[in-house]
């Protein structure tokens, strides 16, 4: 294992980390917050201490840089980003147990929006704005902007393909130019774009500056984190159908938009992946209006309400306007399932993903007429092209390792007795990285009552779930400390 | 399609069904019971009718029998036979509405034990003998009777193999000697010992003859109709254990059986997945006791109530002794997973099963080395032998059909409006051939309160339960039905 190369790389990471809190500081000395200045100060210069001691003492990196060493870099950088990130809420005493603190922070940069306060809003603006950064700066990953910004002589193509490859989420990350640090800097800049502009529509409906930008980071990530106790809901109508909109926009795999961006329309049309999601979030929103008929005052408000809250589910956002909880059992049915499918692959958006849940799909009609004709080749073809045997194969271990943490991880939260449907919800919607569950994790309901051990499974859940699973896996892994 | 190699076949099938019904018969017209009599005496007519009929319809069948013949034939005499095993219910007017009787008796064949009838005890002792009854021939198999019954000359081994393949339990289906025909024969003998020896061991304890037959059906099968509206909990603690231990025995791969009958006993105790089963169990009780205790007089009683329930739910039986829906959420999360890990392939249990897991585990464990040594090439391994990758690739594509058709049916059938957890646990409780789920299909209540659409869901998934999900996928494929 290259350490030497891992430990430059975290050292970078941490260095992009104390910058980004910058700003948060900024706004605690403006609004005069004492204890959210020392909070962000502390932190800083831990910080900035922990990347120079890593600097150098890995400063003289050897080359050789594989698929192992990117998965087990990615899952490391994950952990350290959170243990410092979470350190002004900690010092601040804002949030007073190091574990709270650490879940808030997990939950912020894997974008799960999973909370562990009741009073969102007892919170001071600078910890509000660094709470809802992480989810900005998780999204798209931060090692994706550490490739964007660094430069390109230094480094071998194929580095930057494991990294990128380990962090970004779907079945395969496809370049999107030659280059992949272009590649990188090209999704950043679409991302950038996307948020600004979420920005600019949530000011036109009045939104307060503030509150815009926190929203929008929690919208681009796919977050949940709010600035406000109700979420979402206390805004006007067409603030909500703005956040649907981007909600829906940012579940969306960026490719597309580099394609829109390339007048290549056509093909975005008939990218089979979109067409899936756009589907299943057509007919979701269309079978729980018929569901929840009668319980708000119109149809327009019933839609209204369908659409923004699977709009949160499917893109694993978690925003709420109103408590689905209270929903009838199909409605929940179906967010259960909309939880568990995701959105697109190389999405800002968590979960097993469209193109996957796809991909399966078209792979089990393939064994079935393999068994009809078992004398026929058979391929399954995703967008005209036919997808590599090693790719489905991959999808299957997935589902594997999803269904084993899933279950195990249920079973160990268990423990604290809340009920059944609390504890399934919780370890689904911390997995695919959602935010709220049903009953004790509903809508209006927090984490907070869990202990230290079912917080502990939660977060290694939530890190997993934005990971992909085998970065974390691999650390876990016995056979990857031991040497040959 | 050999159609009529398969009518052929069916109406072999519904000829030994028939013969089945006069020991019911017999036992109506003992007791004197005027509507049952009537009930099977149609039914048996009717059978026998559709026996002939199909007989002289299929009766010059052309050779050439494949995989698909056998799924398809497997899949539709399942169907057949519980289309025409519902009618004694149906005509005497104790299950007066057709769906209620064709679910009781699916549940029965598939052996899952999932009622709709809330007062057992009311039904006649024909009726209740033949409901019981049903989980026996369905343990086993009624294909792999007719195959042991079949006189070995005409048919081609082939041809056994694929019946005796689609109906059998298990990621591969391994010959105890070298004819199918021998092996279906061994196993049904094996089958028939084990039985009795269950009887006896119930009348050593003073149950009424009726019920220890009765029961040791439900066990054989690991069903779990019982003849009481109270299920075990009425029987004495030395009968509940003797229903413990028959139950972890019929969980268990029956080739081990046969090794022990040939002295093989070293063999038999280094099976991989009889020591993985062993393991599960004895760590499930030891875990539920603990949740548990303070529950119960004693911790004698306490583990007699978890090892019973551990057992049931694992060998996806389904008696019960107490309502597990009162214990802990801990416990009921454990029960949860053991019903979809279920018994050991080969046996006459459910779920996932047991060498399925093993050798997800193992195939997960190999993806993770893969990527830290990817230069050496990696062999999944079981009881020392190398697993082909077509047996690993076939439980992936099993896992991906398990949980899709979990997911569907959970959100169709909420449309009825029970809990979440009710739903959830129903659709498991029927797939897993399990029987009781929790909340309102715990083991106190039934599955009297769904929709007939649910019905219907709840039939399609216990039959795609009991045939391991392809043969149920093939019949409803459109493929399947359209020439080339």
């Amino acid at each position: 294992m290259n350490y030497r190369m891992m430990g430059k790389f975290i050292s970078r990471i941490l260095l992009v980390e104390a910058v980004f809190m910058l700003p948060a500081l900024l706004i605690s000395l403006y609004r005069n917050e004492r204890n959210s200045v020392y909070g962000f100060c502390s932190a800083i210069v831990i910080t900035l201490a922990a990347a120079v001691i890593l600097a150098v003492l890995c400063r003289r990196a050897k080359k050789g840089f594989y698929a192992r060493e990117g998965l087990v870099c990615v899952g490391a950088s994950w952990i350290v980003m959170s243990l410092l990130g979470c350190l002004p809420f900690y010092f601040s005493g804002e949030i007073p147990h190091f574990v709270d603190a650490l879940f808030e922070t997990v939950s912020g940069f894997t974008t799960t929006g999973a909370s562990i306060l009741s009073n969102v809003e007892g919170l001071s603006k600078g910890n509000l704005y660094w709470r809802s950064f992480t989810h900005w700066l998780g999204g798209m990953g931060v090692l994706v902007f550490v490739l964007a910004l660094g430069r390109g002589g230094n480094q071998s193509d194929g580095y930057t393909m494991h990294l990128l490859r380990a962090e970004s989420p779907g079945p395969k990350v496809g370049k999107l130019v030659p280059k992949m640090k272009d590649t990188a800097t090209i999704l950043y800049i679409l991302y950038l774009f996307l948020t600004v502009l979420n920005v600019i529509f949530l000011l036109i409906g009045r939104m307060p500056v503030f509150d815009a930008i926190c929203t929008a980071f929690g919208t681009a990530g796919t977050g949940g984190f709010g600035v406000r106790n109700d979420s979402i809901a206390g805004y006007s109508p067409y603030l909500q159908n703005v956040c649907t909109v981007f909600m829906l926009l940012f579940g969306v795999n960026f490719a597309c938009y580099y394609m829109l961006f390339m007048k290549q329309i056509k093909n975005v049309f008939k990218d089979e992946e979109l067409r899936f999601y756009l589907a299943v979030v057509a007919g979701s929103i269309v079978l729980i209006t018929w569901n929840i008929r009668g319980m708000y005052d119109s149809l327009g408000e019933t839609v209204r309400y369908a659409a923004f809250q699977v709009a949160s589910i499917v893109t694993t956002t978690g925003f709420a306007t109103t408590d689905f909880d209270l929903w009838p059992s199909f409605s929940k049915a179906i967010l259960l399932g909309l939880m568990v499918i995701g959105a697109c692959a190389g999405s800002t958006g968590g979960g097993f993903k469209c193109g996957r849940a796809l991909l399966m799909l078209k792979s089990l009609r393939r064994n079935v007429r393999q068994i009809l004709h078992p004398q026929k080749v058979q391929v399954v073809r995703m967008d005209h092209q036919m997808v590599q045997e090693r790719v489905l194969d991959n999808i299957n271990a997935y589902l594997a390792a999803y269904v084993l943490i899933v279950i195990c991880s249920f079973i160990v939260i268990s423990v604290d007795g809340f009920s059944t449907m609390t504890n399934f919800s919780a370890v689904l919607a911390c997995f695919n990285n959602i935010g709220p569950g049903l009953e004790a994790v509903g809508p209006t309901c927090n984490f907070g009552g869990y202990s230290v051990l079912s917080k502990v499974i939660l977060i290694i859940d939530m890190l997993a779930g934005r990971l992909e699973i085998f970065p974390i896996l691999i650390l876990l892994s016995k056979s990857t400390w031991t040497r040959r």
